[in-house]
């Protein structure tokens, strides 16, 4: 088969198929097994309206928060908020259905506004492998991986959870750690030695980076509510509250000033800005409900800060030039090592017993646990999604949305017909 | 009269005439009708602080939703923005006045929580129509058009709601087909023949879909919140929220599939994602708060998102050139179409007796007053808009923020004068 | 010492060591004192997580809001947003410990959502005072800024609120005013005669504005949160929330028609849609939760954005050329003139008694203490970071982040080795 052939990426047929299948398949599977909660829990607080604010700060975080820090890259903000609408969409529905899956009674999923809640946080993970593999695979790719990563996504969770007994509010492990060191897989599976020198398109411009900081902002601004939504109590929740808080804006201040200090001509990078100022959400989801103090929050935001600077300034290349993982946003700084940080420090935490029903063993096999069934979980999908047929792009087109989307020209006018109206030369794209 | 006299566009004197003609006579009659609500009130659950966060999101959808959507042009995002503004905050002050006529108590209007996201509904139905007519109209036809719809919205309400007593929680018919046709009406009156073979700033450029996405995502997001807003209990609360997520998540995978199926080179279009992913906000609205089981709000959802796409390719086409109606934003596709579904639906509903309390004759009675006063109202309005003296812009200026607005050249130093500082060719816009 | 040294912008070891320094003090000091609340009062009416959606309101204008609408300066957006979340996150650490520092309890300074909603306030000022000196400050001076002031703001609101007992649950005084005045006297003393007839980069381009947009209209929407945070009892808070609603919907008008008024040639000046649309929060914050009926709302808001645009118009230019205070955002229209008015209004309202227990002399001695103490503040640590040392930068380099930010270029290829590349100028930036 020519090459020409095994990279073509018209999804004209390929995508709407499978996507519509999915959709349909989904359709039958909750009108077997999705119901409303029975009428007499709609007061429960457990399940009632006053989460529903909580829960709305976490959906901003997954489609704004997520979907905008991607927008990063120069020429690739359509897929960054678009793909990452389309995989949390689809995700969600197959969170609700899986999730519920273990939690069913007389046969039914019975949904809820914490469901709703923890549907989102399984979107979580695959956003977060997304971002590694940014700019390197087509929508059809995306469908598959979402519907996998979810699958062994709900079934580590299980384990961590329900099994094991681990702690794990704000999700350090079964999230972040578990979705970066997914996508660092299926980022090694996917491997390019064409791109090795970079690409003239894995860039940001001024503009594309101010974008991305609406994404910044809006996960750091969030981040309380993600590491406390299913928090046990209302003690624990205010605490989660508190903790992640105080690790944020610690952890920000770190960021800046280790940010300054890595740069031979003392200056910030945005890339830093933009991502390692939330490695302090990441570090303290396992603990922010743990009596760890403010204090404690403070020590844990201001280390994850700083290993999260250090981790884009020097161990990023060492991953791409040893390990051939390129990782495009660099999800093993912002979730893969402040996620390790929280499985550690929840380890400490129950070594020094801060809450007498947290077990060091329990948290060690919990980390373990979710890294190794990212990594095999997201090798067997790399191996899936690496197949020819799925319309990969080819190197040149990477991180270019102009493979699979329309991109605006002149409108209206023929181009070039008129130099009065060309007055904005960002109109004029490469179409591939 | 000279044509040039007629298209006279400068708005120094009429627009602040008019402007605080319309403030002055508000603040009389706030004088005269609005008190809080009694002292022994603020505590009533259907009153009371639960409902704030509620409307907050609505709010953010009001300012943030529609301002952002429409800045999809590559230059009027000051307008899409800024003229979304004035019209919002216009027109909730004339929404609380007039809705509360209808419900005054010893001749006062008692503000409520409740009556301040009622107020936020009657502006939606002003920008939906907005949307329809963007580009072409004046600030000074903004005024009056929100000043008229809304007396017309009001009055529509209250039949649908208080005299046929049809059940609309998430207002599909009386906001968002009501405000569809309302605008195509006022489109066709304002027809311009000179714009039959486009406008070369009818388009995007690449950053302004961006910022539409902005718009998108939070209407995306809260959609739930407007949907639920108004619903009567605890429960309905609970089950519009459920209904309107799992649509727009069924929504949105539909709209990817069908976007990529209808162009023949199988890529994405950013219209459809920008706008058809929230059809299945629009379509679900009327049995929001119904029992229509989570399968039956992903059904509403799939089915909103294909023809809503279907609409955009087309349908708008045909609209603008057999029935002369030029519709900017394509809101018959986004609003038009999907309520129209959502209406269908609501009596498809009453026909299976989901709810007992749900008239088939009501919801359609609902349905056809709705679209009938909405084009009547809107094509008399139209007929007051389109008065010579009301500073609309001659075709070419069209699209165009310049016409009304400050636009930034060169800052600071006379234009040209130094090479070092022109490194942003954006900066450089016509002036009218 | 040659100039060219005292003017040295490297912050490659100043910034980390101060940063770091505060960090390590903060951590310590929270170690001592910084406690949860005692374990009885979680579920507290006025500390318990009813407040806490509120808290997320203010959150987002004090990182989104103040952080993009310091965005419209066409090469500073990245010091706007970034250096807005540097100072909010500092200064939020370092207002927790201030302001607990006043109402210890056994040494313990006890953290609630609350004291997460006034650190925030505290946050406020020091974002406001930036607005006047954007451009023209290193991030070194920014943090010291942001300490001197945090700790004069925290006594004066001390004493205007616990010694003098004045009513200013709105803050128009205690931040707005407070903040505006602080800033303007360290303007004052960072004056910079070579920039009195401009600057290049003194000014926005198309994109600038709408990404200020972002900002303006977030702070707008969560105004109402702002002022009725800290109100005392549910009907006030409502009372704040609506007043503060209506205030700035007549304010947005009046600004509309006024921008239009005082531009010859009738258009609208974004510079006023931006910032004065917003004074009406500011203007009616002292008076929020007190009886002013919503008619007194729309009148206090009506004002202010009159006096605001008129500000910009006629004030703004006359303070930079006669008393030497160039003001980059021109917060003495936003923040100082509708301060100065809300802290009038609630003297009329103790006058006309709209409540029993609000008193003429006190609101107007919190009036006079709250603008002497920021002007005397502010012009001594105007002289502390005037020091030569913290790396201010010079004239030319003004308003331009590639000063103290790496600033993207062409992206993985080296600058101008492939034409086809280039399609986006905007990529090319001078390099300081």
């Amino acid at each position: 088969m020519p090459r020409s052939n095994s990279f073509s990426t018209n999804m004209r047929i390929r995508f709407p198929v499978l996507a519509i299948l999915l959709q349909v398949i989904i359709i039958i599977l909750f009108g077997i097994f999705v119901r409303y909660q029975p009428a007499d829990r709609w007061s429960e607080p457990s399940v009632n309206i006053g989460l529903y604010p909580i829960f709305q700060d976490v959906h901003v975080m997954i489609f704004i928060g997520f979907g905008f820090l991607m927008t990063f890259l120069k020429k690739y903000g359509f897929s960054s908020v678009g793909i990452n609408l389309l995989i949390a969409a689809l995700g969600l529905q197959w969170g609700i259905l899986l999730q519920g899956f273990w939690h069913m009674a007389s046969n039914n999923v019975h949904n809820t506004i914490e469901s709703m809640i923890t549907a989102d946080f399984s979107t979580a993970a695959v956003l977060i492998s997304f971002g590694a593999i940014l700019g390197k695979t087509s929508p059809v790719q995306m469908l598959i991986l979402t519907i996998f990563e979810i699958t062994i996504f709900v079934c580590n969770e299980h384990l961590v959870v329900n099994v094991l007994k681990a702690t794990d509010t704000g999700a350090s492990m079964t999230i972040h750690a578990f979705g970066a060191y997914f996508g660092l897989a299926v980022a090694r599976l996917l491997y390019r030695p064409g791109l090795k020198n970079g690409h003239p398109k894995e860039g940001s411009v001024y503009h594309s980076d101010l974008f991305a900081m609406i994404g910044t902002l809006f996960l750091w601004l969030f981040w309380p509510s993600f590491n406390s939504a299913i928090a046990k109590s209302a003690g624990e929740q205010q605490k989660a509250i508190m903790n992640t808080y105080f690790s944020l804006a610690a952890c920000t201040v770190t960021t800046f000033a280790f940010s300054i200090l890595v740069e031979h001509r003392g200056k910030l990078d945005m890339v830093h800005i933009q991502n390692a100022t939330l490695a302090g959400g990441v570090a303290v989801g396992s603990c922010a409900d743990l009596d760890i103090l403010p204090v404690g929050a403070l020590l844990i935001g201001s280390i994850a800060g700083v290993i999260s600077v250090l981790g884009y300034k020097y161990l990023s290349p060492l991953l791409a030039s040893k390990l051939k993982i390129q990782d495009t946003c660099g999800v093993h700084n912002l979730h893969g090592l402040p996620g390790l940080l929280g499985g550690i420090a929840s380890i400490i935490a129950a070594a020094v017993q801060v809450n007498s029903n947290v077990s060091v063993g329990m948290q060690a096999a919990a980390l373990g646990c979710s890294v190794a069934i990212a990594i095999v979980g997201g090798a067997f999908t790399g191996l899936i999604v690496s197949l020819p047929f799925l319309g990969q792009p080819p190197d040149q087109n990477c991180y270019d949305d102009s493979v699979y989307w329309e991109i605006p020209i002149q409108g209206g006018a023929p181009l070039g017909s008129n130099i009065d109206y060309e007055e904005d030369p960002s109109k004029l794209t490469v179409e591939a």
